[in-house]
């Protein structure tokens, strides 16, 4: 079996894809480099995809970024501060990214006959994020079966085994995975360290507490 | 009533731009260069942009190309001869490509609040190009407005008129609007002059001739 997996080199993808390689998936990582602020994150994901043993393709989609607006993640905006503000996250939302990640990952998901494509949505993003609610996934994951039909391995699925999982749940699986945390990257700020203030940065700080799986990450602001 | 409507510079994406215009729509024209060999169609669709008064944007999506095997339309590979021949047309899919347009415009729709994005996908194509197909197109539409819900214009969707008609059936559409078709775009083999003999020109000849509208191409095997 092969999976080819969404991983961004956030807390979540990242354990997403332990978790598949627990499943016994053969891997195949697909980072995206849409020009957004905190790259870091690739880096974080090609250090795990060689810790893995998986294949690992960074896909240039930078060529979306002038037409998107309203995006703290690409356009010059000041990145929000605080927490569970909605208009500030808001501006952290690229329109439609993931329906735009999920089909370039399942083109190559077709081309490379992979049986699963896989990405890392889950519970804590459903307020806000339209594009990580179950709903969403099955029914982008027909559509994307039905354009393909004849151009994929026939049992090629659209999964995402922590849709209904928050982001604690995700540190407990990531821990009892053994995922080395020190290389995954959250803060939406763009330094070399986690600002450990922004919204991302926050939410990661409250999973690792909530789950009491050691956080390893130094954040600026205690540094 | 504002449209963002897929151009790729062919004959039938530009009738479709003509026939939102006869709709009243204020057009925004998206074109993709993805690395096709057949580069003069987004010469075709600039022209026909600024003839229509309408935004033309070219959204670079060539970061796709290396991941997509067995396309001859950005590989290295010949380009198939020949009439309905359904392996060698085959070699010209790129998987899952309308899907990864159609996401991508409709992020763009989103942002800049249009009523509507349109594509020219046509009944000729539903033999081979299981993404040109009205479950498709269908279901892709739901899967995109539940995925944005609250980031766009509530009345947003995804139209392809033309999705019952034949190629014969858009050329006579287009006659009827007075589409210049000098200024579209067909052949896959990326010359300066149509090559009249690839799937592609075959089917553009035959629409001309089956619907009774001049063809004003200049075909290289005749030039």
């Amino acid at each position: 079996m092969k999976a080819v997996a969404i991983v961004s080199g956030g807390m979540d993808s990242v354990t997403l894809a332990h978790w598949l390689k627990a499943q016994g998936y053969a891997l195949h990582l697909v980072s995206f480099d849409y020009g957004q602020r905190h790259r870091r994150e690739l880096e974080c994901a090609a250090w795990q995809a060689e810790h893995l043993g998986a294949a690992h393709t960074v896909i240039d989609i930078s060529g979306i970024r002038p037409l998107l607006k309203g995006s703290a993640l690409t356009d010059d905006l000041a990145v929000p501060h605080g927490h569970y503000a909605e208009e500030s996250m808001r501006l952290t939302v690229v329109p439609n990214r993931n329906a735009i990640m999920l089909s370039i990952a399942w083109g190559l998901a077709c081309s490379s006959e992979a049986d699963a494509l896989a990405c890392g949505v889950h519970a804590g993003d459903h307020f806000i994020y339209p594009d990580c609610r179950p709903e969403f996934i099955k029914e982008l994951g027909q559509a994307l079966l039905t354009g393909t039909v004849g151009h994929r391995r026939e049992g090629l699925s659209l999964i995402a085994p922590f849709v209904d999982k928050s982001k604690t749940d995700i540190a407990a699986i990531g821990g009892e995975l053994g995922v080395d945390f020190t290389h995954t990257w959250t803060c939406y700020e763009g330094g070399n360290m986690h600002c450990g203030k922004c919204g991302a940065c926050t939410e990661r700080k409250e999973a690792f507490r909530d789950s009491g799986v050691a956080d390893p990450t130094v954040y600026e602001e205690s540094a």
